[in-house]
């Protein structure tokens, strides 16, 4: 107790033999920052500046109208066939839209629809989950004439008592807050055995997590590409559906880039066979930009090696921790199944901590009432990041410098 | 007959006269193009690249996390606040977010909620009007148990025989396909008088034609960027809410950007007291870089002037065709208070004759079954443009190239 696992020396030499250690090159990151909130919002691809650019004065400047005709009409399906991979997804159930709460719109409501037609009307969602996730569901579901209620999980089980009327299930793969990953797998096949569809946020794993939608029968699921995928703040979201829903999925609300024949112009709605009908409005052309530069670093990526780092460098972070004394709780499951790719950790004083370690060049983030968080993204969180950031924290936690005045206010922080 | 108006010298005279001239040089428009299409994606402003890359590198690549304390958090309702004068709104009555039909969705969802108050539970629509919104009024409609019914204007009145139960009507201030301006204020008046709300699509007159939607007393509206607001393809829409009514307006969907305290991460949702109620998910902070930069430039202009050259440069193209023989009908009322900023001529060869048009360097489009449009957007396009445009399509028609085969297969043109 009292000294950490390993030595610096040995984290740079865990760096000098990681494989994807070449990859952080592929990112401009702003120098003397340790930087672990690619939950939140990820870094910036090194392309990205030029691809932006390429899309804004040749695409945009350069074509016009006609860059409708030259790519941008097929980029919502064609992104989304790049992001299936790490989706486990097959081409045709992705495409890029909205934002991750628009999307969670459509796919409550087709669920709701879809689980009435089998005389059911009540969805479920994880009591807990990310905010918006809660708001979205109760609000479609008085809206439209349904029924939303808060399911508890313990230890990452749903409850035994489940409703026997429950349509449809809401449930994220990471939790926000407390980085539990939950078995994707299981939990879909156990709502499935009730008869009610599986609808999974995959906001924080996508990127990080291997996500295997396919192999798992996943119904619905929505993500955002801003975190772990790099896309940029307030990037386009993305949606999933299951092929065989496709075809019974209802779209709220209809718009004209999920018609059939968008350019007929015609009065009626008639959706598109395919994965365009989860779209709604224009496509976000220069948002995207961000997507397709973060994509090209991603199509080079093996993710056994991406979900390996992801959590050897948690690992690190926790080894230390356990060999030292301090007072602080570890949220996040310790065994690797239970493991996104954050680490929670409460403490009464987490705030001032947390704000504490930022003026030290380490970035964590805050969440209510009690919990800091420490994002590892395994594209550009080098071993050493790992080292240095927990060093970090056990010397605020020894010296209680976190107790000074200057870190005790609160302020926002996102 | 047979000779135009004006000589190609007078044209020249009025754009050297023109008060507005100077701001084509604050667009990077291609080489050799007379591009008439801002009513459908506007042009690029030539500061964009770079508040495009400042905000990618600087602010993502730099700030990361921390840009949303910075002033992205600020962002929609600053953007809105800008907006407002461009609609004849006040501060706080306009926010930047999502699509334009997503945006619909809210305003209809939330008018068909006040309605219901009163016992209505009907939402009227303009029969023909941009299809996205006869989509998302229907399927709103239906999605919340209400009634959406089509109204036939004639010669831009409302129909003598209005149904009585009407809660809200939805109208476009100008309609896309044939240019037409309707008279908010004398229209709105009259909805009001029958107990209806009045909801206005200002897509296709935003940027061009100076909108009043307070003097008009407009209860919604919502219009996209990427017109003749030069915000780029698929940029983030606007929304605006009559301040009387916002804190009676209900959200759907509830995001947590909505929230009166998003970071609070509360289970329950409290609607913001202001006008990010109207928001969603995370706001699309890159996407807005457009909007950004096109604002900067229509921060110099006098509204009025611009309305003034946007007639006149419609005016001088109808001049020439008038003093012409052809045979294309003019689809856009041609008297000043009923003309929006494009115009719409039929044709039954009009697809060959704009695909013919384009091939010389005029760029409008085709809109089904018959229709080609030519969009004036006052910030950039010359009176020589026009002047040159107007000949260019009186040599095609009375020359008939567009009956070469080359031109007759039809194609996709947004």
């Amino acid at each position: 107790m009292g000294r950490v696992a390993l030595t610096r020396d040995d984290a740079i030499r865990l760096d000098d033999a990681d494989p994807l250690a070449p990859l952080r090159e592929r990112f401009l990151l702003p120098e003397g920052v340790i930087y672990l909130l690619g939950n939140s919002l990820g870094a910036l691809p090194r392309e990205a500046p030029a691809v932006f650019d390429r899309v804004v004065r040749e695409e945009w400047g350069g074509r016009l109208i006609d860059g409708w005709n030259a790519g941008w009409y097929a980029q919502p399906v064609e992104l989304g066939n790049r992001l299936a991979r790490l989706l486990g997804a097959a081409h045709g159930e992705v495409v890029v839209a909205d934002t991750t709460s628009t999307n969670l719109m459509k796919v409550v409501h087709a669920a709701l629809a879809i689980a009435r037609s089998h005389g059911r009307s009540r969805i479920g969602y994880e009591a807990g989950m990310f905010p918006t996730d809660i708001y979205v569901t109760e609000s479609v579901a008085t809206a439209t004439g349904g029924d939303a209620v808060p399911l508890h999980l313990h230890d990452g089980e749903l409850p035994s008592d489940l409703p026997p009327d429950l349509g449809a299930v809401l449930l994220s793969h990471v939790d926000y807050r407390s980085g539990r990953l939950l078995d994707m797998q299981r939990l879909t096949a156990a709502l499935h055995e009730q008869g009610a569809l599986a609808i999974w946020d995959v906001s924080h794993s996508a990127g990080a997590v291997p996500v295997r939608l396919d192999d798992c029968e996943v119904d619905y699921a929505v993500g955002c590409t801003y975190k772990y995928l790099n896309a940029g703040p307030g990037a386009p979201a993305f949606v999933f559906v299951r092929d065989r829903l496709l075809a019974s999925t209802q779209v709220l609300p209809a718009g004209w880039f999920a018609h059939k024949s968008p350019f007929a112009m015609a009065p009626d709605f008639t959706p598109a066979d395919d994965i365009r009908r989860m779209l709604v409005g224009t496509h976000p052309v220069v948002a995207s930009a961000g997507l397709a530069a973060s994509l090209d670093v991603f199509d080079d990526v093996d993710l056994d090696q991406l979900r390996a780092k992801s959590l050897a460098l948690a690992e690190l972070f926790l080894a230390a921790l356990s060999a030292s004394d301090h007072d602080v709780e570890v949220v996040t499951p310790t065994t690797r199944e239970q493991r996104g790719s954050q680490l929670s950790l409460r403490h009464a004083s987490a705030y001032p901590i947390v704000r504490n370690l930022i003026a030290r060049g380490v970035v964590g983030d805050f969440r209510e009432p009690d919990v800091m968080r420490f994002g590892f993204a395994p594209l550009y969180t080098r071993y050493v990041d790992a080292y240095d950031a927990v060093t970090t924290l056990l010397e605020v936690l020894t010296t209680r410098t976190y107790q000074e005045p200057a870190f005790s206010l609160r302020q926002q922080v996102t």
